[in-house]
């Protein structure tokens, strides 16, 4: 399963010591973005290249334990359900054993200069599948 | 009914155009503290003079429709729960009449050295309160 | 003289309490974006219609005070030389009357497509030097 | 030489494609801290244990070339001067033999809760100048 680690800096702590949650959504963004790259259609062909691009139509997060500066947090990507244009996928980052979030965001594929939802490409769709099956 | 109006910059805009997604979520942020200055108490008061916290225990966003560079974008919040030490908001973004997003954050009241929840103190409970009677 | 007007929030404070310093380069960034505003030439139009764009050269910044959560600053801009296809400009940032920094970037004109320089349009060049015989 | 890798990922990239130089300022702060790292005394221990920061005094920037999405970029930390409370420093990003970036930042060393220069702490100092030593 594909994992993606980092580590929580100065620029992600707010005054109070824990990661300001905004930070969360750009890891959250660049595990997405790992993950593309790790399946073998990085954003720089997906979206400059090819003129695509996977905004979020949705997403929910469950924030279960704070972290802080310094903590390695590992995040995990398993894909729940590939639909025609859309992709929703369960990130988790954990601590150690402990679970820190789990975020469940909902993909839309779509031609950046139409923003509207269009097909996922047959080869992507491959890849996709193919990660899938590995999951288990 | 407290409104914050913001204007969509070139540091929010991502490749594609279009608001990159972490930074609505500084937006929410933003409007989250913008209301509690309004309501009478400020994140310097609340977080560097009384050491409380307001972190997120859950969110759920629904991206509506995009935006872009250069587009104002009205935040309004509801107060939707008020726990005993949770408060529960809607947050709606509209670019004139058209919704943008709709999120739907619980905060957690917190003292910060202990990152566990606390009771609201009473006076803000009051301060929240009389916001909700104002809502209708 | 142009001014831009911010207020210091919690997503700009660092553990310490006082403005994470990649931050001021946001507001810099967006004081030039506003004053191209200002003088006539958005970077809606300027970047996404006409494919320009305006990195930076050079930039040296004089940090003078720290700024702290809720601080009001006024940052003011001051065209120092026009050349062929750079604009040099000192932006300097005051909490009252107090010198919070002072930034002297040189921005270069490029298209977007090449990065290269190019010669700044006489439409734009008669705005700035409109602005800069107004400056005192 | 201490050294520390980087890539360009989406969240740093603006509208035209290339690097929005706010970012590189995080990048640079991040190679601070991850250098003190190197050198054994990390941020979690400076300012959250010890009270101490290292904020700018000032910061002069060479932008040499553009970066773009998915460019790995290495940072160097060479230490230029060391004084009784100031730490200047050149950073330098490249990305295989072509510089990037040159950053001269003077760091001021302070007690957090006063915001004025203190002297370096001897075992610090030694802790840096172990480090000058190895540069050549």
């Amino acid at each position: 399963m594909f994992r993606a680690r980092r580590q929580i800096r100065f620029a992600d702590v707010d005054p109070a010591g824990i990661v300001f949650y905004p930070r969360y959504f750009e890891m959250i963004n660049a595990t997405v973005e790992d993950w593309f790259e790790h399946i073998g259609y990085g954003f720089a062909d997906m979206i400059r290249r090819d003129g695509y691009g996977v905004p979020l139509a949705t997403i929910e997060v469950d924030f279960k334990r704070p972290s802080e500066l310094d903590d390695w947090l590992d995040f995990t990507l398993d894909v729940k359900a590939l639909g025609s244009s859309s992709i929703q996928v369960d990130i988790t980052a954990r601590c150690g054993e402990e679970i820190r979030l789990i975020a469940r965001p909902v993909l839309v594929f779509v031609k950046t200069e139409a923003t509207r939802p269009v097909r996922i490409p047959d080869a992507l769709r491959e890849k996709i599948e193919h990660y899938q099956r590995g999951q288990a």
